[in-house]
């Protein structure tokens, strides 16, 4: 017997009310075999970027094949459509809202093929289906058919316009690159969208660090990003590539947001103290 | 091989302590092929009741032979006692307090097969028994020996006497309904007591909202009853009929219960614009 | 075929971001039949202490041949080591900064055999290793490789001088005990470093509560430790022997960290009414 793909789960709805419990109850059913695994619920209410970003940081690692049920929904209930999409190895399930879009951009860089369908077939939902809780109507049995075997082309009729998110971008500026927080994380780091390789032109080897720049956020400078946490004392304000490849700021053994009572959105600037070609 | 029964684990006892994860140890240790699913562990601290909405609303959606182990437990090492419960197709294994209400109360309505037995066979259980995580010493190790394909009957003595709660009732007015606030969700959605079949006598098809009726709490009026929170518009207080049928207060794509500071046990009005024979 | 090695998750990464999901995911592609279990993921961010208790307290619940993957690391990216190690019949693997220690002490009274290897052999960790998430790159890979069959001396070489930690003991009084307390549960319940086996001497059969002691928190004097919460009336301050066999402080069925504004490392007392002999 092929072991039965494994279902991926990301959702919004946090663990209290059963809600992830419940679905995890129709995969059961009608796939006994198929393993589940949690990858987030605490993406918060309604925030489908934050959802597109946990994704597009986790994908690679799980096996292809996986099936990742995606349940970030501000419009459950209207008109937007639902899809379930291979892009590369791996499948999507979820709201045709965009939360697919930092996983399909790097899909598309690196080549990859993608198909979508939209979910049209009610034979591969459950029988009462609510207005509110496609989770469990739609999308956990939809995951639990593709885990089971069924083809992508089964579930629905192809589409090739699904809905993208506008992500913001890092800017160049005169003296290097000027970029947002976009995600906090559980022990108060601030993650960035300048990733690595808006970096490389800094530093013939980015791997040791990047000594000659400064990084700016409000009244606070940085001088040189660091590698590691562990190159600078606990309590220290500083900036490092992370483990997704982004340009984050921590506070050492701390908290940096609580430290700079920072947000999702504020600006982080990135100047060169001896500016080089930048891409 | 038969699959070993799905053990399904709901408990007050939040995931920072390793509580669940050690009672997920117990059940690995006495049937290792058997799943188990967290339903939640957050339910409020000591309180049955909502441990008692939280497994009616997801009984449903288990595999027959699911078995679900409840421990929302004030009373541990008071003389209460335990039970098990098979309630039509599905089990139950927890304190005897009243956590099966709901679930025994709509098994009755559907004319489902009740047999609960007092767990009072220490051979099934732990060795050494603490008196306050009975969860690890008694419930676990239950659940895995039912799991791995005991009886029922094997587990205990039958009893005809469960404690049962004191479930608050909608009440029937001169112009509709008066029911209370029972459940608050992740979203800060508020559900009501006030259920579908309390609301058919208004219109003729549910399906499509009850346009002639207003919603009152405190202070606000909301003019109909939506089927959907995709009809309104991002902001806007709305009734709808929830996906697990009971009458619930939503604020579109935010939250509810911050928006109103409302609480558990608050009173929610349903008033007729037109008043028809209610049942 | 035998059943693979279960590994058992114990980190202080929260919920929120998908760092467990991920774990997991690399567990799956190497091991795709070996059971994950939670036990928790909210240890206090870098407080290898309470990880260290949530350890230890665990640990003896769990199948012979279960894999302890534990991250608490404060000092990722510096030159810590990484360790994995057989303590008795089961496993750990993780940072080399203490976290063993409570686990070890105990192993070493019970005389169980231990064997410590330091992980140097990046054939079983990521290709791509971070220097920020060795939980990732490093723990979980080398989990999966020994539930998959791997023998503990093939990742790694032997050493012999593992980071304990300096765990605040008890002290014996004139009267008695002077303990900290060391861990706040979910319920609020303050569990002290003074066990059962230093309030034998003060009662000949203990299972049957100490009625002969007072337990002293600030201004507060309880009279007697009983054996359950159940013995007392709700909002009664009693003090217990919990069920991993620490004295604890609680609020029948409420929160006595609220009750007393109580935080980890206060004092609490134990004085003998009728003192005698105390080993």
């Amino acid at each position: 017997m092929i072991d039965p793909r494994p279902v991926v789960l990301l959702t919004d709805f946090g663990e209290e009310d059963g809600y992830v419990g419940i679905m995890k109850g129709v995969i059961h059913q009608i796939a006994p075999h198929t393993p589940t695994i949690d990858l987030s619920h605490f993406v918060p209410p309604q925030d489908v970027l934050a959802g597109s970003m946990t994704l597009q940081r986790s994908v690679d690692y799980f096996a292809p094949g996986s099936i990742f049920v995606c349940v970030v929904d501000p419009g459950v209930g209207t008109e937007r459509r639902s899809i379930a999409a291979q892009i590369g190895e791996r499948f999507f399930i979820g709201p045709d809202n965009g939360l697919i879009t930092l996983w399909l951009n790097e899909a598309v860089k690196r080549h990859e093929s993608i198909e979508i369908v939209e979910l049209d077939r009610p034979q591969y939902w459950l029988e009462s289906l609510s207005k509110s809780f496609h989770g469990r109507d739609v999308y956990a049995p939809t995951g639990a058919h593709l885990s089971a075997g069924l083809e992508l082309s089964e579930l629905g009729t192809v589409i090739n316009d699904p809905v993208l998110l506008d992500v913001p971008q890092p800017k160049p500026t005169n003296h290097g690159w000027e970029g947002q927080i976009l995600h906090i994380d559980h022990f108060g780091n601030l993650a960035t969208n300048i990733k690595r390789k808006h970096l490389i032109a800094f530093s013939p080897d980015i791997s040791n660090g990047i000594p000659n720049v400064r990084v700016r956020y409000g009244e606070y400078t940085i001088q040189g990003i660091s590698t590691t946490f562990g190159e600078s004392i606990p309590g220290n304000l500083v900036a490092i590539i992370d483990s997704a490849d982004f340009l984050s700021l921590a506070v050492v053994n701390d908290n940096a947001q609580e430290y700079l009572k920072a947000e999702i959105g504020d600006t982080v600037r990135v100047i060169a103290s001896n500016l080089m070609n930048i891409e």
